[in-house]
């Protein structure tokens, strides 16, 4: 174990840590000039990125804006965010320490005698939860907050090891193990890392801090680069679990030094030389050129982390292999992999995609991180491309298989996130800790990460992708100052008013985002009607624009009865109701007393279509819409029917009875519960 | 290792082979008198035991016949039974000896150096072989297959060690681990001697030879009695996998040994200072009072076998406790958990059940192996009750779940029997060889007991439970002589002749099975209407019996269209297709070109009902029943249509087809191609 205090960046750059040599971090000078002309000052460029910072990507058509440019408002994500900053991320900073994982790093300096606590990728926790920090203070500093946050990072660097090499599972007896092969297919290592840099990136870009990103860089550019890579002087890399793709891309993109980019592509490609079983490629999702791939299969995390790191890859070099086998696996999730909730992985064994159409709703996995995965890999394939079809999973994801994650007090969280369920199994489905911990901190980084998903910028305009009450206070590409007020209802009524105030009359391209769910959406520009509105598209407004520029959007929200594909089995004869972006779901104690949830069918007999009523109920559940419509339910319960039985013989439909819908993302919020999405229907 | 010549059973009951007391083994005749009359001369009892002795049961209704007793001529089973012995059986000796599980034994015996070979049970696949042939003997001597077998039976005994212990992984440097609680919990020494025992009491009822019976004898009153059960003074026993409650019992009533069934109780009992996790208990199917179960849950095979246990236990006792929680389990088998196959355990992670109504069928497990300990279960308590519901079960997995795990050609075996299957997937379904070969030695002893099977005896009369081409040479309980004739073609036609000729005229009554399927059975006597049949009883034709009396029977086999309780949400919306006893399933070259199996639905539109249309066809997979009927294939392939769309949108189901269904058991036995048990269907 190694004691080592703090170096500064300055001091850093100035020794030689390690034998390998450690270059000088490129100054972010170096990328040249900005086309930026309005805010930020010199030197404080860390304040102008986003989530990702795409600015000098050669092919991103769109380009992230700083989370802290957008202020999102009281209302639905305002009340998310909120209990976010306030519950979630000082409860989970309690609960990492209460399991050992803080310590972790303080057991190394020699300041606690404890034993090391968690699985081998336990310093992701913490690192994830460093990043959710930093993406909240992104959004305003919380004095208190950056303190802890600063503390913990500084007991983090202080035992890097002069080698860069930096991890408190693979010490002591276990450090003879570190980047062995098998070590590197399950003990994560590069996974840690790849958080770490997120992590500091992100804490980085609120406070100009390079604490951490420091530790990153010489982690990557002291232990890694000198000793790993392809050619026959290094060790060979496989990415056990893909984490480290995306953020040494990110750290490319902070760094402007091109090998962190180049080592991306090198583990992209895999390195023949460690061997994994046939099954092994597919579990892990690494080890064989990504470009080969054609379906999404294996661990799902480990796959749209892959696929992240991969449009990453491509948006930097415009690689057309890449861009083409990214778009034969995005037409596999949304042809035969993606649960109506945005949610992925349909196999609790090996937490994984499985066949095609394969989406069995009860034992669904669809586990918080790899909804998350699916958010993030369609925000940088949206940024390649401008196409809304990406917008439209991101919206659905967020909504729904990501939403559902964190319970709305925001101490309690769902690992699984199943679109049927049935307490009778014995299943606690909300639970405050894991010992995998990876979803929590995951859905506080993207909930405080949010603001930076709202806009983007492009050389014409300015793309909205989400609604919400919210101000914009950002600039366009050609550094023309631009404020945008949204002021809304969203997502419980489909009417939004858009302020645009430019800082001088400008021309540019409004592209306003027309979700694929709306119907009949009405748009108008300061009182008169513009046509096009098209689902699923951006609405393209360009004009000279000037301050006090209203456009009014009524997105159409009649709840839309959904049915999936015949292939998928689990669905078939059953049907989703969707509302705005909202997938809704039956919660069995919010249907009249006696009838049980798995009796009732959605009864279409009477009016031919549906017929659905919307109560807004503000004090349920944080608020929300509740939809209800006609159901019928048989005179005896189906748990006491047979269970085989000729065709027809109970056909009957008895009683009518009136179904609650409440929206997906708040299940689970109250007692244990029978609930499901697809719900049987019956014909007119 | 030892080595230790085979002791005779005249010299082992004369040494005492270890510090604890061996009792001497209890001759058959202690039990008394028989009420036996006829066949079986004095000292050859072990010619009129069955697959289970049940005559000395004071709780079983119902008694087993001999194998021997019941003749299956050329037909269904006929076929199947000539394949299982002429090729099965003697391929997968070949099979256990090339993969080493012969070969264990001999280098604990000094004559061979090669390495243990296989996992912790591979001793079983040696004792359910040797079971197979037993059963396969009683059918009639094969001169050189018993000669083989008597070699193995030879080598097995010879590496028994003084104290009767028998296992060979458990030997050498891991001998200090036998018993170990965790042992215990997943080395499988006990279920291993309990297909010893199995198998050798199966070999006993075919040669008279006692040398694998003596075997086992040792085991139990050598080294298990002495050492092992209640009290502070012998260690706990675990039974990790239940297997050595029944072998115990079935032995109970070779030796009339009490301390066998005893120890059964014990076990089944669960003893409290063997400590498993929560999970243990449901896995296991084990360590708590058998009693107290409620549900099936855990590993299937397990849980099958433990019911087997409970019920033997129950046939000796009448312990109502157990006779309450064997009903109790049973209502869960047949309301919530099986197949319509008669396969059980629908979760392929811990293979086991699943909850209730969770019955997926692409991803089903359904182990050959639980199918097989589904009927033996029902089997038992058919003994106990004489209630035909237990029959009904019994012909459904046995014509369906269990057949179809052995090729036709009767060398390559399922494990896993699916209800659906795509084998672009990459499975193969079908393999000569697992490395846990349980299922092939299981459906091989399974098809070789089949004529024990078909009769009972009870005090007033004789039961028939199966159908096929067979003769009966046996005696009614009071000695009367007896032989019954089936003539048909049986399950292809619902006809059959029966012709009852006792030795003299005598009353009683012939319980004559009325299938739960069948629909306007007609039954006549002597050519005279008999009325009464009720599909899931037995007709009771109670009469003066003389020679010559014939019963034709007509089984109404019209093909029937099933639905699932609307609870299994993988069989909502879609039916299955029975006639007589055969499921039915789809396979993909069956249907006309260009017609993707995943897109078809059965089309009852235009006759308000179905409409199949019956071809026999002699040449295919055997000489099967080929049921055709209309169905509807849209425009568009499904595989081309959209994940989630708004219900309704393709509602027109262009085309029609003819869809060509084969028997479930015949499935998988031509190139690989998809498969479906439950088709969507188009309501009137």
């Amino acid at each position: 174990m190694t004691k080592k205090t703090k170096l500064t960046r300055r001091e850093f750059v100035g020794r030689a840590v390690s034998a390998a040599a450690v270059s000088a971090v490129p100054a972010r000078s170096l990328f040249g000039a900005s086309w930026r002309g309005g805010a930020g000052s010199p030197g404080a460029d860390w304040k102008e990125e986003g989530v990702l910072f795409l600015d000098k990507s050669p092919y991103a058509k769109l380009h992230n804006i700083p989370v802290h440019a957008v202020t999102i408002a009281a209302g639905f994500w305002g009340a998310r965010r909120e209990t976010n900053v306030e519950k979630s991320i000082p409860s989970m900073e309690k609960l990492l320490e209460a399991n050992g994982r803080m310590n972790n790093f303080l057991r190394l300096a020699g300041k606690s005698d404890a034993a090391q606590h968690g699985p081998v990728y336990s310093d992701s926790d913490v690192y994830k939860w460093t990043e959710a920090v930093g993406f909240a203070l992104q959004s305003g500093d919380r004095p208190e907050l950056r303190a802890e946050t600063d503390a913990i990072i500084k007991e983090v660097v202080a035992v890097q090891e002069p080698s860069g090499y930096l991890n408190t599972y693979y010490v002591g007896d276990k450090a003879k193990d570190r980047m062995l092969p098998d070590v590197q297919r399950w003990g994560h290592e590069l996974y840690n890392i790849g958080h770490m840099i997120q992590g500091a990136v992100a804490y980085y870009r609120a406070t100009g801090d390079r604490t951490l990103l420091d530790a990153g860089i010489r982690f990557v550019d002291g232990f890694l680069l000198p000793n790993f890579g392809p050619g026959a002087d290094k060790k060979p890399i496989l990415s056990g679990h893909p984490e480290i793709e995306m953020a040494l891309i990110e750290l490319y993109r902070t760094t402007g030094d091109k090998r962190h980019l180049d080592l991306a592509g090198y583990i992209l490609q895999g390195d023949e030389r460690i061997k994994l079983p046939p099954h092994g490629y597919v579990y892990h999702f690494c080890g064989i050129p990504f470009t080969t791939r054609t379906h999404l299969e294996g661990h799902a995390v480990r796959a749209m982390y892959a696929c992240c790191g991969a449009t990453d890859y491509y948006l930097e070099t415009g690689d057309q292999t890449y861009l083409k086998a990214l778009n034969v696996l995005w037409g596999d999730l949304v042809a035969a992999q993606m649960y109506v909730t945005g949610g992925v992985g349909a196999r609790s064994s090996g937490e994984a995609f499985g066949d095609s159409y394969e989406l069995p709703n009860f034992t669904a996995y669809g586990e918080s991180c790899a909804a998350i995965g699916n958010m993030m890999w369609n925000w940088r394939l949206l940024a390649a491309s401008g196409d809304a079809k990406y917008a439209d999973v991101i919206e659905r994801a967020l909504y729904n298989g990501i939403n559902s994650g964190m319970s709305l007090d925001g101490t309690m969280y769902c690992y699984r996130n199943p679109l049927g369920f049935d307490p009778s199994g014995g299943d606690q489905i909300r639970n405050p800790w894991y010992d995998t911990t990876c979803c929590p901190p995951n859905l506080e980084r993207t909930f405080a990460s949010l603001p930076g998903y709202f806009y983007s910028t492009s050389k014409d305009g300015l793309y909205v992708h989400l609604y919400d009450n919210s101000q914009l206070d950002w600039h366009l590409e050609d550094g023309t100052g631009l404020k945008v007020a949204q002021k809304t209802n969203y997502p419980w009524d489909g009417a939004t008013e858009i302020t645009v105030t430019p800082a001088k009359p400008a021309e540019f391209t409004f592209y306003l985002r027309v979700p694929g769910w709306s119907d009949g959406t009405q748009v108008s520009l300061n009182g008169k009607a513009v046509s096009g509105a098209t689902p699923g598209q951006y609405l393209a407004l360009r004009r000279q624009w000037a301050a006090g520029d209203v456009i009014r959007v009524k997105f159409g929200m009649t709840p839309e009865v959904i049915e999936a594909n015949p292939r998928v089995v689990d669905d078939y004869g059953r049907v989703a109701v969707q509302r705005g972006p909202l997938v809704y779901c039956l919660e069995q104690l919010d249907q009249p007393d006696g009838v049980q949830l798995f009796d009732v069918s959605l009864d279409l007999r009477q009016k031919g279509s549906s017929a659905f009523h919307e109560e807004f109920h503000k004090d349920l559940l944080g608020g929300i819409v509740v939809l209800k419509h006609t159901g019928a339910v048989g005179e005896k319960s189906n748990s006491l029917g047979a269970l085989y039985r000729p065709y027809g013989a109970e056909a009957s439909k008895g009683r009518q009875v009136e179904l609650n819908f409440i929206p997906y993302y708040a299940w689970a919020n109250r007692a244990g519960t029978p609930m499901q999405v697809w719900t049987p229907v019956l014909k007119a």
